[in-house]
């Protein structure tokens, strides 16, 4: 990034007051900008901010009014949140689009296909009767098993590995080390003692719109289909079992594992480390806690929490009490006490 | 896959009742199987959906008596959960060893050695020394240090990385991104608060019949070897520390973390998102309930949960309590005043 | 390693009793060592061990009287400990410094610089702009991304992705798979449900002296950087999100999980599989128990323990009472008892 304050005011409908030939390079906080780095001022309780910073550029309330002299160039905007963060989406764009073509050398089987404007990486490996939408990015070193399909506009970083006859949607965007329909943990117990493994012969289908965290695991289903659906935010070291369906616009934060056969519905939010057994029915909206263990379907809009995980409100006043429990016990020797000196 | 259903008739040694030509191309559940695809149906329970499903074929119980019209061909077989699953291996032999030969550009050090029908993919290394058996399939960027040993019949998935000097068994599976033979976390404290890294010198050995999930890492001992025998069955994204031996036929579920210098017996279940503390010793048949914290050595066949663990039943028993804690304070309060008022 | 014990005894300064020619070419532990391996003997209490080892040497305290034959040479030191540690180290540097030189096929991009005496293994993709110090080694498979610097002597191990803009220090040691600068998980609420994405442009700092475990995640910052400090040590699969700092010579065990905008300081102590919640700040020589779910600041030098996480002492002593709560109810329902009788 190398642009002029006068070109970035233009970028975000602002106005300028400042040098129009100021170059910025990078994007801060307000705090930690130097030199060279534009930022922006959303909360009027910052303000003081405004006068001490090093930005070479702030974006301000177009109604700001300025109790000292400041050293920095203004762009004042309506609404200077809304104006930085296109600003960062602009960004965005640019640097996510400056990759093109295909590096040598990389393995693309002769049977796959791939549509206009895709990138290929050095060292990814593409196999056989592989589909590629338009404008896919394939970073370095990932590799597309046979018969995969991948949508429009969807970008597969470095080191991601997805199986055999997985299907990723238009948009997604898998983080690096991603793994994508590896076999569930199924097997059957022998009467020695020992585990025969249960073929997993299903696929993994991530529907458009869905993001998957860095080093996150989603298995293939024993037959059918592993289901994420439209939407869906995965944060990163997350275990999606075998079977498994979650539903639309559903976020998930990191380290969480899902059991296999599990139905989760839609809108729900669950927090990081949480555990879900196998088989249950997570309804639509339920709200999980970071670290809790379920172990029973749960009620739409519900929220939960704790190790079997209960409702949350009851487990924290319950904790409340555990917290105290050594009190407790004296109020009950006390009683004791009183009663046999009765 | 692309059957006849007279050909898999065969195959389960089942009989065909329907057309001997009709083609099958993939195998499903029996309430989300469409064209195309054979199901099975073992619990007479849901014998209504054998009426309704869209599969081509359905396996079902030699003995089974029709009350409506069907409209998918049948296969009946003595027992049709046993016939659907020889199928299964059937079909999962046949994909495992569609792969042969050697891609280019692989890197094979010209001391390496390897036995009859291996496969190694595009971008797979292969080091110094290391010495791979037959049917070996190791996958595209799949790295294998130097001196490393591999059994027969062993498939390394891609994006394996294997340290120098592990040593991998025969029938072994290792899914994408695992690590092994990693550093383990050893440090000695210095006065100035900063820390020296002890060196880590030892290996890994997995015997035989191991399978490891998607991205689990496992860390080479100290000195000597941390130690995975035969049979054992690890899930996703889990952590072995250095110098642990676990013993055979234990299963780990997903994300579960095991410090180093544990000594984990045979025929152990532990749940998902356990942790083990360094240095235990969990006794033979010791199962752990899911997010268990093991601070104590176990005894042969003991339940434990909870953090830190306790006996199963205990847990619960105090949980069910806990759950109504605010309560029980209702009870003690109402009995002070009780007390009181006397 | 191959080496004959005169040249060991003259690398640690000991004193050999045995043959200076016998040759030793592995280390281990006194119990499990073989022929033709070397080990110590620092405690006295293991004393009988050095009549059975079956070591080809052993360090021993200088002042060692022997009380039986051994079949083993031995090699006296002052500090048996210190002597075998030095070994170890010996060793290290040979088996970390005997890769040199650039393998092919390798993706070096023409903008990118590097020092003297480097390594880039096979299928290692290093991208344009990256600046490389000397003696820094890339193992295979690795991906360094545009504009990514990396100091002196620094290992990146097989399978690490850099993503591009990450400054790495000097002497930082990344095992397998380690994942530096994913997108952090970041989004905005739309109206419908749905969630859109907020660009992440910052980038992660890792300062000199860094360890980083295999699998580990460290997300970038939105803007600004992620920050982690000298010599800290990371182990495995643990998830650090975006925009948090780390302060010098913290250490954080297997699978923790450090949400987003926390502050850590220096010299804490976090065991595995613990959670802390975002834009918490964790104060100086704080040590947070394994398993613990953070929800609050801490205070200097202060042990937590628990979800949430409370005071270490208090949680146990609770949790002495949660372990007989049933016991607790009884003894409730007997003084209830004994009132009604009054």
């Amino acid at each position: 990034m190398n642009f002029t304050l006068e070109q970035i005011a233009h970028l975000i409908g602002g106005k300028l007051e400042g040098s129009k030939d100021t170059k910025v390079n990078t994007i801060s906080s307000i705090e930690d900008a130097e030199e060279g780095s534009i930022t922006f001022l959303a909360n009027p309780k910052y303000e003081p901010l405004v006068y001490t910073t090093r930005a070479s550029a702030v974006i301000v309330d177009e109604k700001l009014i300025l109790n000292k002299k400041i050293d920095t160039a203004l762009i004042r905007a309506v609404d200077p949140y809304a104006a930085f963060t296109s600003l960062l989406e602009a960004y965005d764009q640019l640097l996510s689009f400056n990759k093109a073509g295909i590096d040598e050398p990389s393995f693309i089987h002769k049977t796959a296909t791939y549509g206009t404007d895709i990138y290929v990486g050095a060292f990814a490996y593409i196999g056989s009767n592989v589909k590629i939408g338009d404008q896919v990015k394939i970073y370095p070193n990932a590799y597309i098993g046979d018969d995969v399909i991948i949508g429009n506009r969807t970008i597969i970083h470095p080191g991601v590995k997805i199986y055999a006859k997985s299907i990723i949607g238009s948009h997604c965007t898998l983080q690096a080390g991603v793994i994508i329909g590896s076999d569930g943990f199924g097997y059957a117990p022998l009467e020695d003692g020992s585990y025969k493994k249960i073929p997993q012969l299903g696929n993994v289908v991530l529907e458009d719109h869905v993001d998957v965290g860095a080093n996150t695991v989603i298995d293939c289903a024993t037959f059918d289909t592993t289901l994420i659906k439209k939407g869906v935010k995965l944060d990163n070291l997350i275990q999606i079992g075998h079977n498994t369906t979650i539903g639309e616009n559903t976020v998930i934060a990191a380290q969480t594992g899902i059991a296999g056969s599990v139905k989760i519905g839609e809108n729900c939010r669950i927090g990081g480390q949480v555990g879900i057994a196998g088989h249950l029915k997570i309804a639509d909206k339920t709200q999980i806690q970071a670290q809790s263990g379920v172990s029973k379907n749960t009620k739409v809009s519900q929220t939960i929490y704790g190790t079997p995980a209960i409702d949350f409100n009851n487990y924290l006043r319950s904790y409340t009490i555990y917290k105290k429990l050594p009190n407790v016990m004296k109020q009950i020797e006390k009683l004791e006490e009183k009663l046999l000196n009765l």
